[in-house]
């Protein structure tokens, strides 16, 4: 059994950059990831000296470029090259850009949609096809029953509520195979696992920053623009920013040559220079280590409910899975209530699922520890 | 004369509320606003206690409904009773929104934009016309030349080049005349005089709050959807909180029945909250008053310039601006940047206008004097 001060964790001394209560078990950090020390100074220097003190002048002394600067760290932790992400928007907008831009210009006739998403991504994915005229269908990823009719493929890499990750190097493969494009939603997997987009050859991606990320409370979100995809890449949300001479206040949309055209309105500095600052921790990790404590944490957490009465792991038990852990229980709603009364804190998925997400970052086996031992006596 | 000190303005102590240099002439409130002192300490305190001690809890404890309720703020400052204006994304995500809210289900043929538009609403419109099969026709406002066939117009409220204020009144009821829909873009005049969407039965509006409402840099943006048009508002960012019932993670959508349904994705709450803050400005002022003091200082500066060599005033002497002076001069660039030098910051938009926003919350007379004075010594 490992103890939070293991010598064997290259993670442990990592949670000290993180403002988190020691008598808190933060197990929602796949919901809101933990605020780093960093944040909170970050942001008082942007409010207090950039926008204080520099005013306008700012947008010229970062500011502007941020989107694509923070865009890049980002990319780091999920394989893609620089100039190729960008941070920007929620989820939700990059999705409605990422699919819009794998339709357009097709003749192909159908949307694909895993069946279990997280339900933002179905939605725009019908409001896709509504607008294009293009079918929308759902199918598990097992089966995804691809045709050479189908445009594109919009998978969830890990499942929001069973955490089940998917083989996106299978899975990319089939969808080429089609002539299919791609689009991974990557809000359940990026800062859980090492990811590669470039080397599969990934159309395009999308993701939040809030969750393993800890960009913040509705931090902004990305989307992966490949080099190869970006000079035909024609999204709907023309804004200003994304033009190729945004300054020149030209009448007509020229959208810029690369990745920035997946830009939109005015990006928000705030928000986006906390998510820079948040970003700071992986300067000091391998996401090899990440992953390999993940599954650490979760297996041992795994262990330890396994037998507990009328609970069941719904969690995938081999590598296939995320950084969370989801047990079902008829009374899931009441236990979780009850945990968080206890200072450990995850979350409810209605009507039935508890989900106990482990950041690698700064949960330790103690707080698995702590948390079975919790639920142990709420059954 | 009037001076910093003028026991007449009512509004000399709000300067105090401001966190600005002495030795500064902040003349690009039009462009970002300056930084209320109440945002730096209630952004540490959403990062270190809302964030940091309440972790994911905070979602219930304010955040989620931080949209709707920092929205009814802004719809004070624009005519709006509570429920109709939501805080979300940017400006053009927003008139997307508005856009393709106001052509679905119409059979109407065109949209209509302003010939002066700032460039991303036409964009935007752009984008919307194509995406309709809508026609997209540019006009003068004072020549719309509307039709039956009129679907929606969109017009800037203040023309960011010159500052001439459009008659919301008068075009609005000529929208209407012919029964298309008006979507006014309060961008450069929310925060400068005082607007009556609903009085006006206008139809929809959106707008930044970096500018005059002093949010900070990218600040979310807001739309106005009014009781009336709400059950027919249908926009295609169907994200997951704009959604009657988020959590229940229905796979199918059903919008909001309120003006909830034009919210999309997971709302950035720091930059969000920062918003918060700087409004409270606004529980000290009257509208009206800041308009006053706008036009007296506007006009104010314009006297002082006037004769100047080789300047042109460009930005209408009577009432119809908003609370910037824009001139026009052959070496603009120059004369801004060696403006900028001395600590006289206004902006430049190319390739000959020279704009001077006047924000009566922090400006002062001896601003537009030291100015007037300090261009006077450029020419």
């Amino acid at each position: 059994m490992t103890s939070p001060t293991d010598p064997t964790d290259p993670l442990a001394h990592i949670r000290d950059l993180f403002d988190l209560d020691d008598d808190v078990v933060y197990l929602d950090g796949n919901s809101l990831g933990a605020p780093p020390k960093a944040v909170a100074e970050r942001v008082q220097h942007v409010v207090r000296e950039q926008w204080g003190r520099r005013l306008i002048r700012s947008w010229s002394e970062g500011w502007w470029e941020a989107p694509e600067r923070v865009g890049d760290r980002v990319g780091r932790l999920i394989g893609a090259a620089p100039g190729q992400v960008v941070v920007a928007d929620s989820t939700s907008v990059n999705l409605f850009k990422a699919l819009m831009g794998a339709v357009r210009n097709t003749d192909r006739m159908e949307i694909v949609v895993d069946e279990g998403t997280f339900p933002t991504d179905g939605y725009i994915a019908r409001s896709v096809s509504e607008l294009t005229g293009l079918a929308l269908r759902a199918a598990p990823p097992e089966e995804l029953d691809l045709r050479d009719t189908t445009a594109v493929v919009l998978l969830n890499h890990v499942d929001y509520r069973t955490g089940r990750l998917l083989d996106m190097a299978r899975l990319t493969e089939q969808v080429h195979a089609v002539g299919a494009k791609v689009v991974w939603d990557l809000c359940h997997s990026a800062g859980v696992l090492p990811i590669e987009l470039d080397a599969l050859g990934v159309d395009l991606a999308v993701g939040c920053t809030y969750k393993f990320l800890n960009g913040g409370p509705g931090s902004p979100a990305f989307i992966y623009v490949p080099k190869a995809g970006q000079p035909v890449f024609d999204q709907p949300l023309t804004g200003w920013t994304g033009h190729e001479a945004p300054f020149a206040m030209s009448p007509e949309y020229t959208p810029d040559p690369g990745v920035s055209r997946a830009r939109v309105g005015t990006p928000d500095i705030i928000s986006m220079l906390a998510l820079d600052a948040a970003l700071d921790v992986w300067d000091h990790v391998e996401m090899a280590d990440v992953r390999a404590k993940g599954l650490r944490l979760t297996s041992h957490f795994m262990s330890l409910v396994d037998d507990l009465p009328d609970i069941e792991v719904i969690t995938p038990r081999d590598e296939w899975r995320g950084h969370q852990v989801s047990l079902r229980h008829p009374e899931a709603k009441r236990i979780m209530a009850q945990l968080i009364e206890r200072q450990v804190i995850g979350d409810l998925r209605p009507p039935d699922v508890l989900r106990f997400g482990f950041a690698p970052l700064y949960n330790t086996f103690a707080d698995a520890e702590r948390a079975a031992a919790t639920l142990k006596t709420l059954l």
